[in-house]
């Protein structure tokens, strides 16, 4: 649960653990809340936003959604230990984070209203991926954008393999999908990941102050109008979401990738 | 009628009552000529620039077509008095003006010559939507480009749900298409909706001598190519644009728009 | 047969005439060999770059795979003498041309693991509009990129009638496709073509040790990255290379492209 700074924001407390959901006069934000792990998603944490998400969606008081990080971080994305704290068949346990992803990423593509991203700071891994996905992405002049999957035998999900090219060219996409090179909030910008960087110092209140007027416009022509640039290509990122995470589910069972988390993890314990 | 600063351009006078179009040596201009109005469009108009582009498809002597507008403006797009000059059950109005709206689109879709804006000023609404079926957009620095939809409880027309987002990433589409970003010519520029950005003064003459050579070369090779650039897309641009149509046709019926146009014209009779 | 300058490079002496093809820890190198002649490609080079993609597609020990020119230019595309060169039916060569460039360009789509231009020089033509099917482009500063068609009567190739407008939008891939503007490396990257420029005096140092990195990268990762990034439009592409050799037979044989051809020609032998 969760108290913002706004008086009039409505929370369930208790409802969620790892998230906090609020809406305040027709702008609903959703923020990824468990600073001391650089809000990294727990198998718990994908639910949650999901569910805040159908909340959002269902809810007539919601015009414009938000997802935001509590502390430095946007989010670090899968929480790698969801790997170690695997017990039983490797197979089904990777089977059942492919489901778990699937549903996470379709929810977004379903997602009805204008969603945005408010990128306080570091996004990593998925919490990047499914940008490709959102209305708007504004992030603060400190945020910073990578998808390191190759380095880990992995392979791209949140419908990345598609939104990716198309938003930023085939090159750009490369460097970041298939060559793991890290973006700065203005690479991010230039290369039209990022709809608009801007200082730290006045990130949050700019940005909220701007969406809570668009939170003012008719949610039906928003609701109308999201649904011309959208409904064309839903099937098709079904689709991809399938593939992608079809082939992660193959991957996360793969010398490559067990070998490339061992050594993560090996790393981690000597520092 | 029109009377060009060029010698030898041809054009019927009388021909049309809102615009002009004239060809000089392979360029065709069609001109928007209601300057005392900004070049909004009445309905009138919408008819005369399908014509203009028919008879500059059927025109042997016309390689390159070009559209701008008289006066300090480029358009504002629809007029808003097309609503109020509404006698008549609204509902079929509205079913007739989508339909005059899906016919101006198609001419667009379906010109199978080298199409180029020269924008000489602030353009709105349809006439920056059906910018993305362009084939090169040149913008004084003093145009700005605007497309106030949901201000207006209305949604995007002109195809743009479908070429906004894949000319300029989803984010700058949303700005524009969802929250009534106004965008300067060098943003439009830097999204991609504009080819290039000259200064005012030199406008029309830099730009015009530019085209003027293009449309020397082979005119076969430039139709052929277009053909190639446009035809894979074709059928899904005509379904675009009947989706959107009938969005909007709901859309002036809605309180939403109603509202929002009777908040307009009470604003106006203040000033 | 080629020797290059790091020692383990293997190459087998004597197998292609117009280009080098070399792999060296995991980084396969196919370089455009002709450089008296700007590395322009005659019908043999079509069919040797098909054959070292297919041994770089093959070879476990390729991982990244990049193309390069020989000299001062990185390629002037098709070897006009190609047409000087014909002895019999006109139509029939014309077809003939259009199987090899459909296979030329094939090879491109079907290239399963990431490939890189790195491009030191000028780029003309079929070496240009290839570029929209490569993982990355980086190229010196010194650079430039031109696809004069409509000038000779032609039209687009390399599926860059489908890709350019993807990657740069309508505008700017029209003043390439249509309107024969050359880009300089800078222009090229801010569309897009370009992943990045680099300044020419450690162009090679700095994008082969970049790459030779890349090289060390899980294989199986980076092709099935790289196979959800394309795997959705091979289809379409395919199509669209057919289309657009078909297109070409015809103008190859057109009055356009022949009286084109022949006053290149003519200026060409009075200097």
């Amino acid at each position: 649960g969760s108290i913002t700074e706004t008086s009039d924001a409505q929370a369930e407390p208790g409802k969620y653990k790892y998230i906090e959901s609020t809406v305040t006069d027709g702008l609903r934000v959703i923020k990824f809340n468990r600073p001391a792990k650089k809000n990294a998603f727990l198998k718990e944490s994908y639910d949650e936003v999901v569910a805040a998400l159908k909340e959002a969606a269902d809810d007539p008081a919601t015009v414009v959604t938000v997802t935001t990080g509590a502390g430095d971080f946007y989010s670090s994305g899968n929480d790698l230990s969801n790997f170690t704290a695997i017990k039983g068949d490797i197979k089904e346990i990777a089977k059942e984070s492919g489901v778990l992803l699937n549903r996470f990423v379709s929810a977004f593509i379903d997602f009805p209203k204008p969603l945005v991203a408010v990128v306080n700071g570091p996004a990593i891994g998925v919490s990047v991926t499914v940008m490709g996905l959102y209305d708007a992405v504004y992030a603060s002049d400190r945020a910073t954008f990578h998808t390191p999957f190759s380095n880990l035998g992995q392979s791209p999900e949140g419908c990345s393999s598609y939104t990716f090219p198309r938003i930023m060219g085939p090159g750009k996409a490369a460097e970041m999908l298939l060559f793991n090179k890290k973006l700065t909030a203005q690479e991010a910008e230039r290369v039209g990941l990022v709809t608009e960087v801007l200082p730290a110092d006045t990130f949050q209140q700019e940005v909220m102050a701007r969406l809570q007027k668009h939170a003012q416009l008719p949610v039906k022509s928003l609701v109308y109008s999201k649904a011309l640039t959208r409904d064309l290509e839903t099937k098709i990122l079904h689709e991809v979401n399938d593939r992608e995470c079809d082939r992660l589910v193959e991957r996360w069972t793969s010398d490559d990738c067990v070998n490339a988390i061992m050594k993560f993890f090996a790393a981690k314990s000597k520092m």
